[in-house]
């Protein structure tokens, strides 16, 4: 079965979505993006997608192609277009087509790209397992706060992790500290039962699924510490988890060749990624 | 008039000139880029080029769609479809269209564009005034031997030179040295005559005009040293210049607030642009 996929105005077959070759999205990596996910067919925090979408496209001096209210609505044509019940949605904008020249287009024509994927994101078989994630040195650009489509390196790190036998990698900047996932914040949690994750910078993605989790950890009385941390104090933590919009919070139970704990999901872990499910499931 | 454009096996029309909303170069910039400069209707170092390409491809593990000889028999041919005298031709493999996930797609359909663009490359009044450049640092990924296009930041860099009133951005690495020009090799002549450009590694593009230019350097004499340098260093340069595939040597006479030499284009640098374009306009 064809997805129905937005382009431009247009909802179309997903083998007649196209853009221009001269789009900047494709020549440039001159785009920016957001994943909402989607449960019993409702969007999660959508608002707050909405907003860092705003502040990424404000980075790049970059215009929305429509005001945030229009982009709602595609949102939840295209996921009922295509009758999603679990899954996501993807949106991507760009500065559009224009020849190519490093310079910004005086008149630039932004687009807009958007699709979904059904998967099921309650019953992954990795939140009932955990994964396994390896570290590599962090070589993406500097501009991390940005949600750029400039994902090469992230793509690589996966490979990587594939090639070695795992799910994932954590991301180490220079000093050796962890940065983040490749498409997720990092969290652990101390034999001292203290979450800690890196604090906000322009060294990782403001995470969207890592500000409610903190707020979820602060209302649940859980002690937190925003501040780096070394894998060689991961491999000594009790639990360890990543969050993103699509995989929630999620157990991380070997670190290279460390087994995280007993090696069996954190008990917090489970509790934080059910009361963030519950939360996501009441949303109207 | 509208150009012929290359697109996985047909000649289109710009206006038709489309590839999948789910083609990897678009959705992560996992794609890799060359562009080769036309004079006189005849490609410039065709070759090194496409050695350049294929060792991008290999880094990323990227299949290319065809041989290196079918890639340049569509160049030759769409140079002559769009009746190039004096340009460019851009090429741009991407993994091909697979639907969104950061692991490689299992079996890839890699996707190959390419398009010319004629612009007057022997009599660029830039070479004759000589371009101003500002300094920033450089945020790009830390595989900048790799040509992808993944080129966000060297966009931004240039923008910000445009709103300093300077041509171009030479980009400056953590401990304060210059790498390269957003899209261009960075030389500075000393003033005992020496000439100085940075070493390859994986901090610069190895870029095909800087060998080449290396090499007549050599052929004439001049000194040559491949080593980092500081603006410090450069605002006290005799000359500068930058070099790229579709701007050969282009004379740089100030260097944020400092003028370089007299202000006017170099006599060396002169020289090198010289010899560069004779033995360019040269080839077979």
């Amino acid at each position: 079965m064809s997805r129905i996929v937005y382009v431009n105005g247009e909802y179309l077959p997903e083998e007649k979505a196209k853009i221009s070759v001269f789009d900047r999205g494709f020549l440039f990596s001159d785009g920016v993006y957001e994943v909402i996910s989607v449960l019993n067919g409702k969007l999660i925090d959508t608002r707050g997608h909405m907003l860092r979408l705003n502040r990424s496209l404000g980075e790049l001096d970059m215009a929305a192609p429509c005001s945030a209210v229009e982009i709602e609505s595609i949102v939840k044509k295209l996921v009922a277009e295509n009758s999603v019940e679990q899954g996501l949605v993807y949106l991507q904008i760009t500065r559009g087509a224009a020849d190519r020249d490093f310079f910004y287009p005086e008149n630039p024509s932004p687009t807009l790209v958007m699709f979904t994927q059904s998967k099921n994101l309650l019953d992954d078989p990795n939140a009932e397992q955990g994964i396994d994630v390896i570290t590599v040195p962090d070589l993406r650009w500097q501009r991390r706060d940005i949600k750029s489509v400039g994902l090469l390196y992230p793509c690589m790190a996966k490979m990587e992790a594939k090639m070695a036998g795992a799910k994932d990698a954590w991301m180490l900047d220079a000093d050796g500290y962890v940065t983040e996932g490749t498409s997720n914040n990092a969290w652990i949690i101390t034999q001292e039962g203290t979450i800690v994750t890196r604090q906000l910078s322009n060294d990782i993605l403001h995470g969207i699924t890592r500000k409610a989790v903190m707020a979820l950890a602060g209302e649940n009385d859980f002690s937190v510490e925003q501040r780096p941390f070394t894998p060689a104090e991961a491999y000594e933590a009790a639990e360890a988890f990543v969050t993103s919009a699509t995989t929630f919070v999620m157990p991380v139970v070997k670190i290279d060749a460390a087994a995280i704990g007993n090696g069996l999901p954190g008990e917090m872990t489970g509790k934080l990624r059910e009361i963030y499910i519950d939360m996501a499931l009441r949303t109207e």
